[in-house]
């Protein structure tokens, strides 16, 4: 949809952020960047820091109870940890108008449609489950930026019944943010992001927390350079954040580590063996690969 | 020891350079930007690379005899890949003087002090093995840069009969190009780095060459994001060397991958069973330490 065209439709509706961290918050900063007149309301507990997004012209008001933000909402985003939502689901319930379009940011689609299905009974068709693919070691609303969804994908999962205007609304959002959207299966995404994403979160913090259960874990450090920086950069991700999600998609995680494992045995084997065939063959393969991941992952951003 | 001592030291000297690739470049970029009337000799295979770094002004001469090469030099730095050292040290042994220097950047120290002890009968008191610890994922003569060792730690790792005299002329050279040198045990410095570079390096070239074994990896890798890219930025890494790597120093990976395997197991059994404390516990101590890493990293920059 052209840029004027998202503009047009957004603007004249009431938008409503439930949660304002890095998520949540950047929705916001996006919106106040493209539409300084938009109606967006936010939905926090902390209310220093909705005065603070107030104050920085990033919102038009904001409230600490779901009933009373939510009333006449057109588009409600629902940017909290995956294991709050159900909490927000459930004072949602009550008070959702029927044509309001409801999303989310979950990292784990599976969870979440459970999730709506305990509370609503089933899925309600404009509930449009969604999660931008644009995270950041940095969490919270101080961690928030105006382009933080720039090229960057957005994946919905529509169910059957989802409603094509519901999904269409959504869509204009994100892409009003710049970000490209992508659909897929509830289960396609869950699995795609337990090897992309949740896989190397855990292998980055198990690697970290071995190494510092070491006996001179502060002099390994020490010695440590950029690649282990960059290795382990997502180790300093939000914990409870991580939590949720490995709770939530444990099976997924499960079945692509038990893979990886695998792999490592296989290498294991080769080192000890002595197996330069091998050894080679595996680095060239995975050094291709990832430069192939680098040329689409260039490609993305130099598109426009 | 003061820039301008150092500077005096080097420039008297003959500096034979054996490899310019990445490092063996780097170095004569770094002097030829310290001290441009320095006497900088290099010896490699690739004559056109020679030939530019010499119409670059990064070199006074080269050679691909190393004999020739060697004739009168006062400070030979082997740079060639680790499985390469041990021709060049055949090739070196007879025309070696008595009173040169010598010392190498390859990533594993035990091999080199048994490829010497092979060549040489015994670790000559001039030889002084080295590793700088300033990589990169790209390679060759193409990719050097003359601030490459800046701020970076070199490791030596000198013997009981290491001449003290031969050990300073090193750490000079090193710490003329901004380096900080810091001096530990062979055993010692094979298992730092095992823990904090050959594992991680092991660990995103399996990573990547998992997920690009999986039927619809150009699909997977569609959707990986910006910790991914950083994550696997070391699968990006010359096969080649790393190959080398493992080979040399494969006892003290497989010792600091059975740790962390056993790390991931335990992860696997917190997921499978649900075990909330498990994971925050593990996630939190985990994003404490890199937190704690990425403050040395950093003040290491801003010491100076």
């Amino acid at each position: 949809m052209a840029d004027n065209v998202a503009k047009s439709v957004i603007e004249n509706l009431k938008v409503v952020i439930i949660g304002l961290g890095l998520i949540g918050g950047s929705i916001a900063r996006g919106l106040a960047a493209k539409l300084p007149d938009a109606n967006v309301v936010a939905v926090g507990r902390n209310e220093k820091v909705l005065q603070q997004a107030l104050s920085d012209g990033m919102i038009s008001d904001y409230f600490t109870d779901i009933g009373e933000a939510c009333n006449n909402a057109d588009l409600i985003v629902i940017a909290v940890p995956s294991l709050t939502v159900k909490n927000i689901l459930k004072e949602l319930q009550p008070v959702l108008g029927s044509n309001t379009v409801v999303t989310d940011a979950a990292s784990v689609k599976g969870e979440i449609i459970e999730s709506v299905t305990q509370v609503f009974g089933s899925v309600p068709e404009n509930f449009v489950p969604g999660h931008p693919i644009a995270g950041s070691e940095h969490s919270g609303y101080s961690a928030s930026t105006a382009n933080l969804f720039e090229y960057k994908k957005v994946i919905l999962t529509p169910l059957k019944n989802t409603k094509e205007s519901s999904y269409e609304l959504v869509e204009t959002l994100w892409e009003l943010l710049g970000a490209e959207v992508i659909s897929m299966t509830v289960k396609h995404h869950d699995e795609v992001l337990a090897a992309t994403s949740h896989l190397p979160h855990l292998l980055a913090y198990a690697l970290v927390d071995t190494l510092s259960q070491q006996g001179e874990s502060e002099e390994i450090f020490r010695y440590a350079a950029g690649g282990f920086r960059d290795f382990t950069r997502i180790a300093s991700s939000d914990p409870q954040m991580w939590h949720d999600i490995f709770m939530a998609n444990g099976d997924a995680t499960i079945t692509v580590l038990d893979e990886y494992i695998e792999g490592l045995y296989r290498m294991r084997t080769a080192i000890k063996d002595q197996n330069s065939a091998e050894l080679m063959s595996t680095f060239i393969r995975a050094k291709k690969s990832r430069d192939r991941f680098l040329e689409m992952f260039s490609a993305k951003r130099s598109k426009t």
